[in-house]
């Protein structure tokens, strides 16, 4: 079994830091780095991409909202069509800095409030997939899993891979908890890495009620800037290897769904 | 003989309009598109390509310093190591809208005050063409004839091809007359359209006294922000077009001085 | 008979111009500054206040959604409460800069999308008015006609003053015709001047079938971004003069409707 | 005798934090709000100006440059005059959100790259001093001791008071180490505390040499943006407790040194 860890990563701007990047880049094997509108700055970008290139971590744009002062989180009045070239730039932007720092954007994930509307609407994440399609047909979709982001991903024809997160509860639908609800995070060490390893061994997303809704899942998320956010991605990460999953970078030796 | 005409374009941001981009994409053979942080946005950087494509106008990205309250025009205090990471955001940013909108970055031209002082200090000149060798090797620089940026541009070993203006006097060392000073601006446009068709003639940029400093100029710029922009513009284009002189985007059927 | 004439201006943003504040300050009675959130700057508000100053023309804070790139025109995802801070942040800094000029904002005029959310949301036009009243008890709000805003003015204990517009389409109800629709502008400036005369003469807003929605209007609004603003306002002032109507900045010897 | 404790709170952005404001706002008794343009936001203005009024805490306005990428830290090129409209914009905010919180700004003192060009540039001092004038001129001045910017204040005729570091070296001449060089920044609690303590026994500045440049000192001011800055102020304060120094906002029972 192998499985792909990512997180947020670069998501400070100027003199501002948010989430311990230095420790978590030592333990995820992709790193979803901001691209200067919602969070992240020119230096921290290029910082960001030299560092992962040094550390063999994968990394991949996170294009969000143009809002630094909500930090991507607030649902912005934009259309569909202004989202895809809101993405366009952005993605732009994050390859152009990786290849000046030495590395290779590989995929593309929504930030905040951009994933939760492509998670919920079609229209926006055909919006997102789109804009990766047109700007390149070889960048990778990292999709919440089964949202509406993995079928606008493969309708766009791009390589669609599918992530389940280690510390969000989920519902009985599949769906996650909403943020400030009860069960929406799980903040001990043990539990994220007791449910992430569930997810990779029983394929699929652990609801509410026990079950599972099956899925292959691509890659295990892990919150960068919540707090004991580096003591989680540890224990998740020591967890897995300990049950014998390899934790590498998704799309290097399988198949995305889309060509399951 | 022949020769490119350039002009800065998609500079507005939002609500706000500079220049007649619609006038000038049918009058210019490359167009140089602000990419978002002195001027330009999203929105408009796509329809400024996608419009310069269906005109089989040549784009370039216009990297600027971040500055949209001074449009680029201050000198900012970035190192030019900073500056590496703020023209490469930028190129990036441009090729992916400018793929976005169907047609292809082929070149790179500073703004304002970087362009300024890129074209007094070798080690600006340097961090703008260090830039856009990583991020494209493939990528032309589009520079001031006779200033820093040149040998900076061969020095990265870009395809590097000199521009000179139309509507902008010069002193007698080659070098262009401050803004504010007398003699800064041509603004007749019979003038410009004589300066135009003499620096393509003559094969060099005008002295003050008269004279001709020597150097292949590849292209003619022309200001779209000034008032009668487009008068001028379309002047310089017919002066040219009645001297036999063929308008066509550089870099086609041309050796850039580099390789003379 | 007497009647204010407002407009919005200082609405540029650095190097960018929207309306033509010079001809529109020998016009209006009362000018209505942005306070450098969705346009303006600190610049182009002290020079508006001075010029206003200098022509005798009454200025308020014209406070809008921290959106540059929309023009204030997008509903930005903030709750009432934030507004509150917002719209006391900006009255503060257009206060300062008036003194500054030797000036005096006498009151608050919502812009944009928050003027329209405030118009039809109770909860947002009391976060408007709560807000002027924390900053300064002593100014007043110009509020749209029979909207929200005039009952949030009046309860927050402000002097709240009626505007009617002399360039926008009324529906038999009384509200603003949406933009787009058809009637939503009235380009004319005859006809503008004679929707502005209608209005001060009969007393009430002009319904769309003929009719009047009797309520008393204390100035009437003119945009100053439209095409053919200054033509069009300079009608509207001509047609009011020529009847006999004295233009003055409202508050200076009336009551205000809350204490009618 | 008596001192005030100063420091730089509410610097913030949206997400971002630095300093921890709530256990600052325990021990100093003066905060130096940021503005919104370098740091904080009307939310952060707001909450700080009420938590301050909640402990008692004196609040100034602490404006900077527009360069919240840089947190105010770099020379941006403002002339002399443009740095006039700058501050009184954030002054002008900065006493709107006070009184919108309930509390009130009593001075002014300049942040970041404006404060050192202001300490070392009469024009720049002059410019700073001017604006809180025109502002509001019973507003006090909290300048650098021995810098420019005290015979600014004292020639815009306002109350101006001075502040020395606890936790910077100062030079033979009486002014700061540059940061960078050995000796510009103390670290230790213990340290600091005797610094403190020694400003206001002995009524001055200690130079480098271990002498002393006599001035009147009203504010000890803490950096609470360096790593433990909270324990180094709760030290500075015990320190001066213990030695029966009163800790009192400036400008309550004494004359400014301009009275003198």
């Amino acid at each position: 079994m192998r499985i792909d860890l990512n997180c947020d990563l670069g998501e400070g701007f100027g003199a501002y830091r948010i989430g311990d990047d230095a420790a978590l880049l030592a333990i995820v094997t992709s790193a979803n780095v901001a691209c200067g509108l919602h969070a992240g700055d020119p230096e921290i970008m290029a910082a960001t991409f030299a560092e992962a290139k040094a550390r063999g971590v994968a990394v991949g744009a996170h294009p969000g909202f143009p809002d630094l002062w909500g930090f991507g989180r607030r649902r912005m009045p934009f259309s569909a069509s202004e989202i895809e070239r809101l993405v366009a730039y952005q993605v732009g932007a994050a390859q152009a800095l990786a290849a000046y720092a030495g590395h290779r954007i590989t995929y593309v994930k929504a930030h905040g409030a951009l994933s939760s509307l492509a998670a919920a609407e079609p229209e926006v994440a055909g919006a997102v997939a789109r804009a990766v399609r047109a700007v390149d047909p070889g960048l990778a979709l990292l999709a919440i899993a089964l949202s509406a982001q993995v079928a606008a991903g493969e309708a766009a024809e791009l390589a669609t891979y599918q992530e389940a997160f280690a510390d969000r509860g989920y519902t009985e639908a599949g769906g996650l908890v909403p943020r400030g609800q009860a069960g929406d995070l799980i903040t001990d060490p043990g539990k994220a890495a007791a449910q992430a390893l569930r997810i990779v061994e029983a394929g699929g997303i652990p609801t509410s009620s026990g079950g599972l809704a099956r899925t292959p899942i691509h890659s295990i998320c892990i919150h960068g800037d919540l707090e004991g956010a580096t003591l989680r991605a540890a224990a998740v990460r020591a967890g897995l290897e300990a049950a014998g999953v390899t934790l590498a970078a998704f799309g290097h030796d399988e198949r995305p769904p889309a060509s399951a």
